[in-house]
């Protein structure tokens, strides 16, 4: 890959494009300024340092040509990064709505763009660092991110894209599989370029006509995907699972108690959730802000690969009926956060069934799984839900946030949540008012998140979101295969993953040997934390560590990530190995 | 302006650059081969059409030179835009992280780029329309909006884009009124754009380090701003001003009744909740999900102006009490939605003192007149405040969505919102914990809601806020003595706004002269609903409207766009009396 306006800030020696005779670049910025918005053929002009005499077809006004006379000009490599960019005498003051500002705002998001180009390209590439990592206090003091009074230049603002980028996580780097969101998908990330360009609220059509229409159809294909007839239902795309799921609980309790929109909790008996022990701590956060209380949120046994025990589901069912207690929603899992289990969703509807309690499919991590044919048997009972969260900004890839709540019953979102706000949702309006759905949510404004999600749909195809699901569960496949008779591991559970999930402890030789088992287990608690520290400081991969019941830090594994491949697993137990083979 | 993709696409006759001769090209190249990274380099090379015999110093490897042959070549003004741009036979899949991707990803970014450039100097002209607006259904038949089974090219890709952005409302347009958040600010929107590309989540250090720094110092310096004490206390940012208002409710019951979070609002007695009549649903929507019950918000009276009335407060808080209820919340709004207006939060504050009751200031709209020295006296006594919601989204016209939550005492968000996942939050690992601060917010993942308003901040200073915030209220003082005594004209309220609201009827002159009453109020009620739509068609402007109370539907104009000069007020007015001269 060639070289960019990152990596060679005031370092490289490239040669000057400056030597270029005169000719050659007049007669090339006629060509540019015909083929590029004014500020972008200018600047690629001006970059050619083209002085007066010289001027393109595509005469730049007076004061465009007063900014394009600061590059730097001295016509020898330098390190003149600052004025060679030609934005040290400019602030933002004099960019658009400014009179004037077409040019210089190109020119200034076009540089945006180089450094955010150069910085993609450098997060692919394997040989560069996940993470530059600094703690806390030394990151603060390495640079100036102070706010103060006065404005800064648009050179420094620049500079502060490019630190901010060095520190940052390299998200999309095929050895980052630290969080269940990984990867940056190209397409993705344009629709989100957009979105922020659009700049706009999904709260009515009016103001945002064609992500409403987007978020109805692509809504209604998620519902058909779950088996929904002809994709009936609700639902919106949320600032998160954990909202998402805070909705469903909302809406089990206003299903069975519409009273407690307006009478709150004190005129409804004591209310009853359930939920596996290893579920998302979000039940339990949503039950806290709900007012129905943690201690309401009772969980399940599971499994010893991690999976809701029916049983004891329908023996706490009883148990809290007989407390005076009404059991009002479940929250299964798909795809548990830790183990990536499945709840086994068909007997957890029956019981939901029996006892006429809500059923919530918490799919945030593993709904996707829907998309592929040959995992989607994973989720069988799913189409019985009441209601389900499916985060396309985990296993699809789709850039953060994006995450949705689907729900069975027409108009209950909009009963449960509306307010009748007359300034916003006035009912005179000269169109179809059922699109304006901004009073079925909790939020007032919301960000648009679904054109990236729509946009990939497009670009991708289901099959191509298929692929690479499929291609994801294949390489943890891969990965359990290697590691579950290596010397030295040590799998948290029997059995092929049933998600991306692989957890296992690594025992250095070290700790191999130790006879003792307190000793061992107290040696072993600390194996996974260190491990993870070196890697950070070397910044070679991340991966993430847990308790998990009794079971001390083991790793947990997870493969998101579109960019990663055979190469990176092998990889990862060798990082492992080397910077734990000492402890 | 040059013309650009976005307008030029298979339309204009500009000359094609392929008329350049073939050394005149190569030696740009040459050069920008260098200056670029090597798609973008490349891919003005191919836009100038250089043959494999003439190309640049940069070779492309053979897959890009196959992207770049895909160029139509034809060698005069065609209506290939299509071919042109070489992206008919690529895909998704042939990006990053493809082998060999990188150019082709950049060329295709670009692409992107150049279409929203396009876009954002289009959204300034104001010889362009707000809206190019169609019904939902005629909308949804002009395009194929459908997801399908296959992928499209990345041809169709953007051509999506451009469909989107063709329907999509020019928020940042001089013109654009319509809401409290509007405009487009470049530096905040190039800030955006690098956000989406580091595509992290907010809730631990490890996985975005200068974020977390970034939300530390910059919630630290609106603390400082509000008064509070060397700028100590909490915060964090949040998916919009109903969230954040949700979260001081959530705070306040907490505070008040720690055993809540456990045990649920069964456990404790029945709360009342106070804010007046004309502040924002969310309050209302907050109570109810947290169980609180909208029946115990209770609405306190607002003068003429639109100002919650003290007196009227403690009473309302006086019979609470006598009924049972225990007082826990009082909201005053710091700019309300309609009129703008700012509560004597003084007065207000003394009586939550006197009744020990949280003291919380909506300013998602108005808390931005903190930053100005002339307007911060009317929020004079928010130091006293236990919480605020403030909104930089709207009135510092940071992109969508940047709203914050400041509460004066540290450590109660933790207390309140914690769950202690062990998978997330990990207490061995290698740096300070306390910048791990997921724990604390309602959300598990978090969007990046932080780099926007710093670097706007950084760009602006302080008193570059001051300057774009003054300049808004100068211009509602425009438009109020413009209108307050023109003929046709009536002023909802009497006085000069208190924030940008400037709330009034339009007369048309049929209804002027209508001496019944009632029969005038008819008339009037469909004057300013008539207008809009016409607007809307029209594509010229948008400004809301809405009923209060008995006042029938009239125009709130608000200004929060810093694009918008007198000249744009002046157009307002003609324009509603243009389009609603014959009503």
């Amino acid at each position: 890959m060639a070289s960019s306006g990152f990596w060679s800030l005031g370092g490289q020696n490239a040669d000057n494009p400056g030597n270029q005779s005169p000719s050659a670049t007049r007669a090339w910025c006629q060509a540019a300024a015909q083929k590029f918005p004014g500020g972008l053929g200018s600047k690629l002009c001006a970059m050619l340092n083209v002085g007066e005499e010289e001027k393109p077809a595509d005469t730049p006004t007076k004061q465009e040509q007063e900014t394009l006379d600061e590059t730097c000009g001295c016509n020898k490599p330098c390190n003149c990064s600052k004025a060679a960019t030609g934005f040290s005498d400019l602030y933002s003051t004099d960019l658009l709505p400014a009179l004037d500002g077409d040019a210089k705002t190109m020119t200034f998001l076009q540089e945006v763009v180089d450094i955010l180009l150069a910085y993609i390209v450098e997060s692919f590439d394997r040989s560069t660092k996940v993470i530059d990592f600094h703690y806390p206090n030394e990151l603060l003091q390495r640079n100036n991110w102070e706010l103060s009074d006065d404005p800064e230049s648009l050179d420094d603002i620049l500079v502060s894209c490019r630190a901010t980028l060095k520190y940052a996580i390299k998200t999309a780097h095929p050895r980052y599989f630290n969080q269940l969101s990984t990867g940056l998908d190209m397409v993705g990330l344009a629709a989100d370029w957009l979105t922020s360009t659009a700049n706009t609220n999904m709260f009515t059509y009016e103001v945002a006509p064609v992500f409403v229409l987007l978020e109805y159809v692509t809504l209604k294909k998620m519902r058909e995907i779950i088996g929904w007839p002809e994709g009936r239902g609700d639902g919106i795309f949320s600032p998160g699972g954990a909202i998402s799921n805070m909705y469903a609980m909302l809406l089990a309790r206003f299903k069975m108690f519409p009273e407690v929109k307006e009478k709150g909790m004190s005129s409804i008996p004591k209310l009853a959730a359930f939920t596996s022990e290893h579920s998302h701590f979000s039940i339990k956060k949503g039950a806290a802000a709900l007012g129905i209380g943690t201690e309401s949120v009772i969980c399940i046994k599971v499994d010893e690969t991690g999976k809701m025990i029916p049983s004891d589901l329908e023996k706490k069912i009883l148990e809290a009926k007989q407390k005076g207690l009404v059991p009002f929603f479940v929250s299964a899992t798909a795809g548990t956060t830790v183990y990536g289990a499945f709840d086994p969703l068909i007997a957890i509807s029956d019981i939901c069934k029996k006892y006429n309690v809500w059923f919530h499919v918490d799919g945030a991590w593993g709904g996707s799984l829907l998309m592929s044919q040959k995992h989607r048997g994973k989720l069988n009972g799913v189409e019985r839900a009441n209601s389900m969260t499916w985060n396309p900004h985990k296993m699809m890839a789709v850039p953060l946030q994006c995450s949705a709540l689907l729900v069975r019953e027409e108009g209950l979102m909009q009963n449960c949540n509306q307010m009748h706000a007359v300034y916003l949702f006035q009912q005179d309006k000269h169109y179809d008012l059922s699109y304006d759905t901004g009073d079925k949510a909790l939020q007032c404004g919301r960000h648009v998140d679904i054109f990236k999600l729509w946009l990939m749909w497009r670009a991708k195809g289901t099959i191509g979101f298929e692929a690479q699901i499929d291609k994801c569960l294949e390489l943890s496949e891969y990965l359990y295969n290697k590691i579950k008779d290596r010397e030295g591991y040590e799998m948290i559970f029997n059995g092929k993953p049933q998600h991306t999930n692989v957890c296992f402890w690594y025992l250095p030789p070290g700790v191999r040997c130790i006879e003792d088992k307190v000793e061992k287990t107290e040696r072993l608690a600390k194996v996974a934390p260190v491990i993870k520290a070196r890697m950070m400081e070397y910044g070679t991969t991340m991966v993430s560590y847990q308790p998990q019941g009794d079971k001390v830090n083991f790793f947990r594994m997870v493969i998101s990530n579109p960019a990663a491949t055979l190469e990176d697993i092998d990889f990862l137990i060798e990082e492992i190995e080397r910077l734990g083979h000492d402890l």
